[in-house]
């Protein structure tokens, strides 16, 4: 498939290389192409270079947000939450319309320092926001509840034995994430059912925060027992 | 130990007959002790009668929630999260004074129907609500991650094999907490750290009730996986 992952920080990187690494077509979507590869974008500049990352990733390409998602198959929304929404507008609505949006970005507000907040309501969430600022996609909320490295290889973590969620409206496109899901190495995903219940998985941040504090490491998440 | 178990629901009931099932002196608190007994009280019509339930516990006490936590060890807060504050106001902030006061309730707001959003921002915690109000005592948030029956007979469900939290201020009522959670059965307790940390468990309601909805049973929780 082709694969756009828009967000050029670790996530974006992780989730480019896996999915690269399973065949696809991948196309990375920045705001400004030069700025990403001259290390001048903000963004970027914060972790290793992309530049020298994107050296190790022949196969991924990079491009606009509007160039990689205008004939992708999947988009991954892999931005900070925070500036989500204006990436997918920079995208532009005519590219995602109709496409699997994959969300796996976290509502943070870091206004008030670490651990952040959410900046939305338990009424709401961002893949809500995301899905009625472009209603014709078919948004699926999904892996925001692990750190990148075990979105990607969660059996590094138990064997795997833990749990992911898929919220979404569309039947389709949930079951398409879950076969991503599937081939990324996850064996235990639920499905909660429409994109409202994408709050349930975002609001497990607070708690994944201080998980990751208290225990020392971001290689934390959660099994559902039942 | 003399524990004051203030609430009459379900929650209330079945810790205060675990609890007395162990040996403790445990007394149950109301806001009338006549109503409560006669079923007029709103809260407790929606369930059986609390005098059917009291009968089956005859060591059981029934007592204001003034009388209740007079001369209590642990004061628990298995009242409703709404009416938490209003109910501890009731028993009496000298009441409160250096207790050790286990707040197993949750911020659920019902105004918009099922399933409940929280009434608090994901800055704050009823916790914390109830450790400002009362600054004397010593609160402990725990065990409002699961359904009733699993606070008290956690081996029910994949042989105990799921995590419980703790947060709070004060390290000897961590300790007393974490002992009493260990005779309850609990054999996966993480201390998460301060009272602002009662945040994380809170937040986790919204995945517990979709995990409720999409398995279809209240038999559900999180198993920590690090």
């Amino acid at each position: 498939m082709k694969i756009a992952v828009l967000g050029t920080g670790t996530v974006g990187r992780v989730l480019a290389g896996a999915f690269a690494s399973l065949g696809h077509q991948v196309t990375v979507g920045t705001r400004d192409v030069e700025a990403t590869m001259s290390g001048a974008d903000p963004g970027a500049a914060r972790e290793d270079s992309f530049a020298a990352w994107a050296a190790t990733a022949p196969a991924v390409r990079l491009a606009t947000f509007a160039q990689a998602t205008a004939d992708a198959d999947v988009v991954v929304n892999a931005t900070n939450g925070a500036a989500s929404l204006d990436a997918l507008r920079s995208a532009g609505e005519e590219h995602l319309a109709g496409r699997v949006l994959l969300d796996v970005a976290n509502p943070l507000d870091f206004s008030a320092g670490f651990p952040p907040s959410l900046f939305i309501s338990s009424a709401d969430s961002l893949a809500e926001q995301i899905q009625r600022a472009f209603p014709s996609a078919r948004v699926v909320k999904s892996l925001n509840t692990v750190t990148a490295s075990l979105m990607v290889r969660p059996h590094q973590l138990a064997d795997g034995q833990h749990t992911v969620f898929v919220s979404g409206d569309d039947a389709d496109a949930k079951a398409l994430v879950n076969a991503l899901l599937t081939d990324l190495g996850h064996t235990d995903v639920i499905d909660l059912g429409d994109i409202t219940t994408a709050r349930g998985p975002e609001h497990l941040l607070p708690l994944w925060l201080r998980l990751m504090g208290a225990l020392g490491t971001p290689l934390v998440t959660v099994k559902v027992v039942r």
